[in-house]
């Protein structure tokens, strides 16, 4: 129980209940720059006097601090909306405090429009000006003087009112507060990041499979593919583990547990005589070529994710070398990954309980700082994080962050939801999501209410994505064109951080294994050939879309989003803003892959504050067809062949 | 932000999300002895190892902790329910780990399920079993020891196996868990005060109103008066302060700005030559005479609670004294109290913000003990505590208690919901309530939710009164008999803790001030002079209402309240029960003082566990009337005569 500290308890000023706040200030809010956070909290004081409260921020290790008035809400509830223009970590608290002035200010006039004397009030008034004297910058102190004597010297008091009924002592009161007493909240954490963290659009193909030709790709057939991957908008290319795969227990095709001798091996079963974690596949090519790689991509505006998997084949370095770090069982064998009774015999797991753990967390964090330092990586997307300690990842986030802070962390976590959120709040920047199982209206709507609604949009940053090497999901198993169209449409307007398993999701080669979402020969254990210059209608459309996102701020956020009413549970409606609500889209898409739909869109007139009867034109940014519309409710017709808009509106 | 200290990151549970909790543990849950508290928390692990989990409660300053398992609700929430029984403060918290013996007898258990190997397995059961040997008593180790050689020796497992068909292991690892790198929570305070803080019966009456002649009351007249008031039910008699009253500038009737001089004063206006507030008012008696009343209420089972009103008449002692703890103005003159452009001329505030501020706390404190130690005075009800410093209460409530635990402080705060609840978390005991303006239906359900169904109902315990010598209702002003039946029976079945200003209700002398909630000659300015020794239709109810009250425990708390459907709005039913679920009751009110009102009840067959059909009985606990009910859709009928039933359930 609270003891009460004698030395600090005549602060008169309760601030409780603050928003937004993680954890009780365990965990940072994230933001990205511009991006505005609406402050709240509950203030209270006794009696009758008059409070005045603002949110301070600063730099971690700084002493500037950035002062935003709070204002009074309603039933002790205040607020103030503000946003940072620098990354980094910061903190911020709130302050509050008793204003003696403004009281004062308060009660004065109150008793002189009930012609009262207030002889002594206007003397009181002569010390609060003298105290404003400490914190008013030396260019007033002349009028606070003269106004000092106007409230000192009896025969001057008839000014002295006159004063009163202006503005000045207010002005003066709360441009130069004294904060006397004043309580502050305990620090709460916020972090700002690169733009990167809240807007990217990512492609996945594996390596291997980058060959125009019926051979083992390279990062030199990485290279040709970087055109297309930058024409179509994507900016950020994740490959799939790109080091040495473990030939003891290597799985073969079509995850069979026996590999044939010719047979490539699962890229997540890390580590052979070849090198470990960081090392390259030998037939992928170099480091020189991987470099090479990565730089080239960077002139295209493309940045190379690496795929951060901490587990290791049973011949992986490691292994050897620190045995330590593997659980040994009682016959003497290694551990290898189970849930009984599934067996994974291809992939020994990371022993986190055992006593070496402290050089082992060090290793771990060399290993992801090793492709920082050496080849500029910043991006990684992280396998199966929530196998691994949570404490063990914000330890490894914040180590790498303090020395690199643009370098991000995809959590590939699809398990349950406080898992996931207790990853984004260790410091992973982005988290795959529930999206690729959301979809009628009802679930869609909910999820992304939930996403951006409750304290989730503070920390976790959704990243959605139709399809992963590890989930081919039904719907696109046995879906046709219009429903490729309809889930990347889905995806891109709804999150503004998305991501594609690329050549299966153009070229609709989904086809499953019976009963599962997995792909039948998947490229897991297998390297695939594809048409890299193959150009269709998804092709065509994902590059639309991503050129609508690349060119519109309202789809470079996913927190401001609002649905709107349509009255056909084929269609989803809902409308999206820029920060600074200079910027407006408002989409429809048809949730139906065979049949058009129609139906009428309550347009959001109200919150844009416009009156029905105003004319406003939205421009389809796919097809550039124009509408003028000026009633409430707008009629649509969306049909299989284009099953969504997205409207720019013009007001 | 959190820095991760290494040296605790090996621990894989994260606790989070605790409930209740008040302002992060800040402010102390409260209950008394039995009152059941259902702690929940989510509780995450990486991988899918076997987690338990468990509430420690130990008193504050003890060793010895309380166990109770928590278990898994769903979507990694857990839960357990538990009370204690036993007063003072205590601690909890909440310890969760990774149980690895329990994670390898499920791991077997599916192996020998699916016919494998379990030779390593086995082994590895050997040194959990060696483990154990540490937790586990004495008495137990022959037989693990045994277990150990089973699981040991390869030429044992088959017997060993079947061992692991039986529960045998699970109690062993259950009963004696290791704790192996338990994650404990931080401590949140828990405070269990005595019966009283969650059941009282509070009877108001102005001693100097007592006498039965045309004379100024006195402790003696008090005291003839107290076997009426037991006779009624009553366990607590509230005096208004019976300190001296300050002459200087002292009210006349009806709140005159100038008195008579032989009016009395308002006992608010405390303080004068004669003492201040650790002295009795003159006319009413000596301290042998107050203590004589203390005493022969005590007897009755009345306990007297006093006023704690911390404001002073001009000419109390401590002005003089200690001039530096009143504000004084630059012209010399005292500040008196005023809410501009009012003024209270009579009354002067504590200058809480005086540098002098700890030792003014002191002397409160020192004030508040004096009636404790030299009275035995336990029950305080605290005059305005909303104008003095919200830290100043938690203080001295703390500094009281820590001597006199058993002493109670009620509230008497009618201002804005946070402020009220602030007051409660300080560590009021009870609070007054808005009940005396809530009406109808819509009103008293969404109060009474409020209160029972949030997280105030962990620290803020509601007093219901119906009316107050400062609130005289426009409702009761112009009610009849009826609508004071109803008001009495609405405060005391939904509030377990109640009062009422006794005389002036019980006698409907209610004429008001025009457009005021304020008496006519209020007792607060003047000697009333009542008929003691009347009877009537509300004196006979009220004490029935009293009696049901003092032998059912389902009326003896607040919070286990449900409200039932009723099909008509002037109508309210409710049912209670208590903690350990072995008393019913089903109350029904009219809120219409003029016609009958009929409909039909929703009885909680359902809840109760019994289907339509199965016979029930309710017995009403005012007229002895029994009904026999077998449909979930009961007929109800209320008569302005007696406006209400209380039931009696029995299944």
């Amino acid at each position: 129980m609270k003891t009460f500290a004698r030395s600090k308890n005549q602060f008169r000023v309760i601030i409780e209940n603050i928003s937004p706040v993680i954890n009780n200030g365990e965990y940072a809010i994230k933001t990205i720059c511009s991006q505005p956070v609406n402050f709240e909290a509950d203030i209270l004081c006794d009696g009758h006097d008059v409070l005045r409260a603002e949110i301070c921020i600063k730099k971690t290790g700084a002493r500037k601090v950035n002062i935003v008035q709070l204002t009074h809400k309603d039933n002790d509830r205040w607020q103030a909306e503000t946003s940072l223009n620098e990354e980094g970590n910061f903190v911020y608290f709130i302050r509050s405090w008793v204003d003696w002035p403004l009281t004062w200010l308060n009660g004065i006039r109150k008793k002189i429009a009930d012609n009262q004397s207030v002889t002594s009030e206007l003397l009181e008034g002569a010390t609060y000006l003298q105290d404003s004297l400490n914190f008013a910058p030396k260019k007033g102190h002349k009028r606070i003087k003269e106004l000092i004597n106007l409230f000192q010297v009896i025969d001057n008091h008839k000014e002295a009112i006159s004063v009163l009924r202006t503005e000045e002592l207010d002005v003066l009161f709360k441009d130069y507060p004294t904060r006397h007493l004043a309580t502050s909240s305990q620090e709460f954490p916020w972090k700002i990041e690169r733009k990167k963290a809240l807007f990217s659009t990512w492609y996945e193909f594996f390596p291997r499979s980058s060959s125009t030709k019926k051979e083992h790709g390279t990062f030199k057939d990485c290279e040709k593919l970087l055109p297309r991957v930058a024409a179509m908008g994507f900016d950020t290319l994740y490959f799939p583990p790109v080091h040495p795969i473990g030939e003891v227990n290597r799985k073969g095709k079509n995850n069979a547990t026996k590999a044939e001798s010719n047979d490539v091996g699962s890229p997540w079963g890390i580590g052979s005589e070849k090198g470990g974690h960081i090392s390259l596949h030998p037939d992928l090519g170099t480091e020189k070529d991987f470099l090479s790689l990565i730089n080239k991509a960077k002139k295209l505006g493309i940045e190379i994710a690496m795929d951060f998997a901490l587990q290791a084949a049973p011949d992986h370095p490691w292994v050897k070398k620190h045995p330590q770090w593997f659980k040994w069982r009682p016959d003497g064998t290694v551990q290898y990954a189970e849930n009984p009774p599934k067996k994974y015999q291809d992939i020994l797991p990371i022993y986190f309980e055992t006593e070496d753990w402290k050089n082992l967390w060090d290793e771990l964090l060399k290993t992801a700082l090793y492709w920082v330092e050496s080849f500029g990586i910043k991006v990684f997307r992280v396998d199966n994080p929530h196998t691994k300690p949570f404490e063990f990842w914000g330890w490894l986030i914040q180590n790498v962050q303090k020395k690199y802070p643009d370098v991000l962390f995809l959590s590939e976590a699809f398990t349950r939801p406080k898992i996931m959120e207790q990853l984004a709040k260790q410091g992973f920047t982005q988290s795959y999501t529930y999206f690729t199982w959301r979809n009628n209206k009802h679930e869609l709507t909910t999820y992304l209410n939930e996403l951006t609604k409750t304290n989730l949009k503070y920390y976790f940053r959704p990243n959605f994505w139709p399809n992963t090497p590890d989930i081919n999901p039904f719907h696109l198993q046995y879906g046709n064109e219009s429903l490729h169209l309809q889930r990347y449409a889905l995806a891109a307007t709804m999150s503004s951080n998305i991501g594609v398993y690329g050549p299966v999701f153009e070229q609709m080669v989904n086809a499953g294994v019976a009963g599962k979402e997995e792909y039948k020969d998947s490229e897991k254990y297998e390297v695939r050939h594809w048409d890299w210059h193959k150009e269709n209608k998804i092709t065509e459309v994902i590059t639309l879309i991503n050129k609508a996102r690349n060119t519109s701020e309202a789809l470079q956020q996913t927190n401001n989003i609002e649905f709107l009413e349509i009255d056909n549970d084929q269609l989803i409606a809902f409308y999206k803003w820029n920060f600074d609500n200079t910027d407006k889209k408002l989409i429809v898409v048809s949730l139906d892959p065979h049949y058009s739909q129609k139906g009428w869109v309550k347009v959001p007139l109200h919150k844009w504050g416009i009156h029905e009867g105003h004319p406003i034109v939205v421009n389809d940014m796919l097809t550039g067809n124009s509408y003028h519309w000026d009633r409430e409710w707008s009629y649509i017709e969306l049909h299989p062949v284009l099953p969504f808009h997205i409207f720019d509106v013009s007001l």
